[in-house]
């Protein structure tokens, strides 16, 4: 069977990859009279007489909703939320794999901004984060920032996972070329979800120089090419009107190719094949490749290598230096959750990043990240969260 | 420790009664490659080409959302949806326990019934029924009518899982007895959301003869008496309104005493010690007592048996006879959700009733509903309902 046809029989066989356990037997009354009616009255009443209790005494306390409206699915596109609830299912069990996270699926039948905040709204009681998973850009902009004030954390994975761990690599990868982040010259194609939190987060100002400086030249590129601000048709999108503020600080035009010249990081975000070797070569010396479109890459390791690459990344788990957001997002939420932080903010990524780099220890150009299966990095990244939500400062372990 | 201590440590120390448990396992790159990427593509590309397939590829198939506003719980009212979630994740896990269900608590941040409604659309994708839970009446009534056409079943359980599993007892009662249910004078105090479900169960015409018949003479009672058409409060309450139009044949008046009189069921979904044995002598001989207030019944059992009460029911777990939801809630679920039914009708409802009271086998006073821990029962009810479901008729098994 194919790879294809054996997942369809995994799940046919399973009818769902998750289920609910209960953490308490219910095998007499006794049990039944402490976990149910009467006893339970004693813990609603201890949590409306003081509402934090109820991060004590409930699931609250360990719980994430994966709240999806099935309009940006891998590399499906808008296929519903029926169609998404695979994938959500999927990252469920790697929340409770990796951290031990209790993630349940939302599928939301809407694909309205203001009906998807609201809804999340509405169930947020009863969870203690919230994982917006394969919302399309820019929606998912609006959503995530307007739900910062929820009071629980609100993380759009596909946005700042992907960032996050790409950051990871990156710091491994100018270690090893003996390179200065504050000196790169990137270039990303595509400026979707992914490609605009890489901006923002190798632009933050919160980088701790002893770690890693800002990015300070980015060109970012979609289909019609670089992004500028007199493109005609930045000023119907502000999503692409702010990324053309922010980035390409000398203004340059053209497409993918001209702006690859002289560079020495390219970020894909895109799809399959827009990069060859030729572009490659037009890169400084020693160029980065993180070609992350799923399944087919920008341009395949072995011939970007071949180009001269000197680390290539993929999204991919049959090449080194896979770039997996599973690296990142158990262990973000686990910290978050255990500082009990009601945000996760731009130290808290980046504590998460450092920690993702350091996890590696030695990193060599095929080992620029972990092997998604090591479950101490999970933990690690957890730790350097809590510490930067509870101090606000990244971790001096990190810094250290 | 009193059990209240008892209950709130057993919460502290595991911080929530369920967890999410993976039923594939994680443990290497072909693993993820089925259950997550790239192999679950083609699982939700199946689905998007068919949506049905939702049902055989998720857990969809197996799961309930237990939807709360938090406006009614327990006897403790409106405490709102944090306070709620302790009795909801105890429902949750005696969905699992009983049924084999994968359900999940939403505690909604809002009592405006419109939302409500909107939310449980919203989240609808994900789940395959939704058993709405101590929402306070007369928004559940809407709530319940408006959500019939949502596809999965949507059965508010304070309503209907309380008037079904009195109904089971009220079969057995009158099959001692030798009294024909056409013929009983019925009197409930209490006007609320299972008050109302009695009414409308015990009236229905759909019941078949050879098992039940419709009870034809209620009188249903609030806080302000028997609820009649001519009562200066009806107009403005639609929902009593409705119970005066469709109780009550002879439109009397007064106060539960003057109901009780010559009546030969009392059915209390009210409030404690409402009930003397006065009120139980003027009743016919040989009467039924359904004294159901929780945790102090509208009378004790030692009182109404001293006053000449033939089968007493309580809704407590120390008592004989205890009329408790779990008995039908796990097996109409699990019955509908095995016929993939969009409904839970009047049929499905009455058919988990009869097998409830089926399941008993020789009934005595003592022992007119089985005890809540015989696990055969929910399989027997949902057997039934799942055959009411699919032929739109009451069991065979139960009419043999």
């Amino acid at each position: 069977m194919s790879v294809n046809e054996q997942a369809i029989e995994l799940h046919r066989q399973h009818g769902g990859k998750l289920e609910i356990a209960s953490k308490v037997g219910i095998n007499n009354k006794d049990d039944l009279s402490l976990a149910y009616t009467p006893g339970v009255a004693a813990v609603c009443t201890a949590i409306e007489q003081d509402k934090s209790k109820v991060y004590d005494l409930t699931i609250k306390k360990n719980s994430v909703a994966i709240v999806t409206d099935g309009s940006a699915v891998l590399g499906l596109g808008n296929i519903g939320p029926e169609a998404a609830l695979p994938v959500m299912e999927g990252k469920a069990i790697l929340f409770k794999e990796f951290a031990d996270i209790d993630a349940y699926p939302i599928c939301l039948d809407t694909q309205d901004t203001q009906e998807i905040i609201k809804a999340v709204r509405l169930i947020a009681p009863g969870f203690g984060g919230i994982n917006l998973e394969d919302i399309s850009a820019p929606r998912c902009f609006e959503i995530e920032r307007e739900l910062q004030d929820l009071g629980i954390p609100v993380f759009h994975d596909d946005q700042h996972g992907t960032s996050l761990t790409l950051l990871g690599a990156l710091i491994n990868a100018c270690k090893l070329a003996g390179k200065r982040m504050g000196d790169l010259k990137v270039v990303i194609n595509g400026a979707g979800a992914a490609g605009t939190s890489i901006v923002e987060i190798l632009q933050s100002q919160d980088h701790d120089p002893e770690v890693c400086e800002a990015v300070k030249q980015i060109i970012i590129c979609d289909s019609k090419g670089i992004i500028h601000k007199k493109r005609p048709d930045i000023k119907d999108n502000p999503a692409k009107e702010y990324l053309a503020n922010i980035t390409n600080p000398e203004q340059l035009s053209g497409r993918l190719e001209d702006a690859m010249i002289g560079s020495d990081v390219f970020v894909g975000v895109s799809v399959a094949n827009c990069v060859n070797q030729e572009m490659v070569r037009s890169m400084n010396k020693d160029p980065f490749i993180f070609a992350m479109s799923n399944p087919i890459p920008e341009i395949m390791p072995e011939e970007a290598k071949a180009a001269g690459a000197f680390v290539v990344g993929t999204g991919r788990s049959d090449f080194d230096n896979q770039v997996n957001n599973v690296l990142i997002f158990p262990g973000i939420f686990r910290g978050a959750i255990d500082a009990r932080s009601k945000v996760i903010n731009m130290p808290m990524k980046l504590a998460a990043a450092y920690a993702l780099a350091d996890s590696v220890g030695t990193p060599t150009v095929d080992r620029v990240l972990p092997d998604v299966f090591n479950k101490s990095v999970a933990l690690a990244v957890s730790k350097a969260v809590e510490h930067a939500a509870k101090s606000g400062k990244l971790s001096p372990r990190i810094l250290a």
